[in-house]
Parts: structure tokens; C-alpha cells; sequence
């Protein structure tokens, strides 16, 4: 006993999504066929859309449906300065909460040579010609992972064959959080960045 | 700031899945623009099938691609007995776990008249259709909800009126389970529920 055919291969391509397994598969069929109709081809309509228009833009990497995203086509930005970041999300992020006005560079991912991520896959070629030319301060963003951590070394190491000005975000204590409560690693990295008041 | 129209759309088009909120949403379309792009179009492909084809056994209301499900063409399984379940899911727990070889009726639901679902969004009139034929026990087989509850009382009223026997699975202490650890209404419904050994 089984679904019918369309039904457990609806099932079984939910599971395609991050985080989703075979019981959420389950539940987003049932829901789409049971509840949502309308949604399910609001969903279906908007993934093949977005399949066929988004891509990268040529000069940061981050999703756009041109060649060159808003932020690298806005003249007004400082093209002096590039902040790298793993994710179209960590832009958001930035964009969001800091007053940072120059432009991005996204990796989309970080070096992670046992997934067969290197240098080429995260489009550094492309980041070592911007260095080339008009960029002066290479900020890094990327997490504070040992992933990241390999892809910050990475780049710096870049920018410095470049003549490029580096730096990385400050990683400590978050705002708000209580000594006692932050994690071992957190608080000794606090603790070697600390600066002069 | 905002990411690109289309993408903006699909991080939409994902909300649409239960328990899927807004950080999920743009981690699936990330996830499906960056490295699932082939798992996308099957996704998207998969919704427009299944919405195009499947559609609900017209005795039973399981989903089905033709207009009567297998189990109910199938003439071996016994149809004076319908267990009646909440969903299809149920539908499958019950045929992988029990040796039960008559008919189902899913309710897609429960009685909840505060979401507007009544006796005619379950579809009711199809099983009083069926009470006043052929069948001649109705197994409940709810959840053990309010909601659960409240259906079941209606439908053995239903079963009642049409002279059809009733009966409901049991509740009660889980097999397995310590009885210290069952919570207090279970334990109450066990106790209430005992029978002679």
C-alpha cells in the first residue's frame, strides 16, 4: 500500500528543501493538495520563474536578475571598499543594521575542500581582479567557523599580495549577553581581541 | 534594500508550506537557486502534476488519481467494515501496523465549527451514504483531541441512527510506556478504560 504515483512523487521532491524530511514532505503535500491549491502553483509558478531569471551578478556574486545587482550599478557606493560575506542573507544582514556604504563580494559558501569547495568555486578570481583595480579595504565578514575562519586566512592572504588593506569584524561577547552564559571559545576569543579603552 | 524581485517572490511562495516561516523560506530559496537547481524544477514540476491529477476517491475521500482509490476497487478487502480516519497519513499508518482488511473513510479533517470546518467540509454525507448501504461496523479511528473527540461522538450518533455497529480504538498507556511519565490524561482515560484480563 502507497500513495498514488503523483502524490508520492510530490512527497518525495519536497524533500529536495532543506530541513525537510519525510514526515514534513508529507505534511506540505497534503497541505498544498488539501488546503493550499492556490499556493501550490503561486510556489510551482514562482520557482520556475526564479529558476529562469535570477542569476549572479557579474561583479559580487549575489543574486540578481541582471548582470550587475543594484548595489554594484549604484554609483553613490563607495567601490573602495568590499565587504566579503558567505550568503546573499549575511548582505541583507549589513545592509539592515550597519552603515556600511561600499560594496559586497559573496562567496556563496566558504573553502571546504572536503566538499569540493575551493578557492575557484567561491568565484575568488573574480574577487582578485576587483582587487586589482579600484579596491582599497577588503573587510571580512564571513562566520566565525572554522570554514570561515579558513576562507578569512584565505582571502587576507589575497588581499595582502594585492597591496589591499584588510580587516575583519570584531568577533566577542554579543550586546546584551551575560559573561556567565558565553561559550568558551567566544569569551577567549573576547579576550585576546580586547582593546585599549 | 531587497533581494531581487523574483527571488523576493519565491522566499514568498515558500511561506505557503506549513511551519515554514521567513528565515526557512529564504534558506529554501538559497538552497534551490544554489545548489538544487534540478531539485527545483522536479519540485515545481511535481506540484503541477499533482495538482492537475490527484484528486479524492469519490467513496472514501482518500487522494487518488483515479475517481475510486485501490483499496476501495479492491473486492478482497472487506467493505461492511470502514474505519474512519482524520487523514490519508492515518490511512497509512493503519495498513503498515495492523491486520485490518476492511475499507477507510478519511475525513480530511475534523468538526471544528470555529475554523467553519462542519459535517459537510468532512464530507459526511458520503459515509451516511454508505451507512445506509453496505457497512455494517464503523471503527473510529480520531486523534485523541477535543476536536477528535467531538467528530467521533457525531459520527457514532450518525452510526447510531443508521442502525450500524461502533466501535473506537483504544486510548491509553502507550505500549512501552512508564506509567510515571504518561500525562495525567492519558493515565485517567486508561484507568476509566480498564478492562478484565
Amino acid at each position: 500500500m502507497a500513495f498514488s504515483p503523483a502524490l508520492s512523487r510530490l512527497i518525495d521532491a519536497f524533500r529536495v528543501l532543506p530541513g525537510v524530511g519525510a514526515k514534513s514532505a508529507q505534511r506540505m503535500a497534503f497541505h498544498v493538495l488539501q488546503r493550499e491549491r492556490d499556493g501550490g502553483q503561486y510556489l510551482a509558478a514562482s520557482i520556475t520563474q526564479a529558476l529562469e531569471t535570477v542569476r549572479h551578478c557579474s561583479q559580487c556574486r549575489m543574486f540578481a536578475e541582471q548582470d550587475v545587482c543594484d548595489i554594484c550599478q549604484n554609483d553613490r557606493r563607495d567601490a573602495t571598499r568590499v565587504c566579503v560575506v558567505e550568503s546573499p542573507a549575511d548582505v541583507m544582514a549589513i545592509e539592515q543594521h550597519t552603515d556600511f556604504t561600499g560594496r559586497y563580494f559573496v562567496l556563496m559558501g566558504r573553502l571546504s575542500p572536503i566538499d569540493g569547495v575551493g578557492p575557484e568555486q567561491l568565484g575568488l578570481a573574480i574577487l582578485r581582479e576587483r582587487m586589482a583595480h579600484d579596491v582599497q579595504e577588503v573587510i571580512l565578514a564571513m562566520g566565525a567557523t572554522v570554514e570561515g575562519e579558513a576562507t578569512a586566512q584565505y582571502i587576507g592572504e589575497l588581499a595582502r599580495q594585492h597591496n589591499v588593506g584588510v580587516t575583519r569584524i570584531a568577533h566577542g561577547v554579543p550586546v546584551g549577553g551575560e559573561l556567565e552564559y558565553v561559550d568558551a571559545g567566544t569569551l577567549s576569543q573576547a579576550f585576546s581581541g580586547r582593546r585599549p579603552l
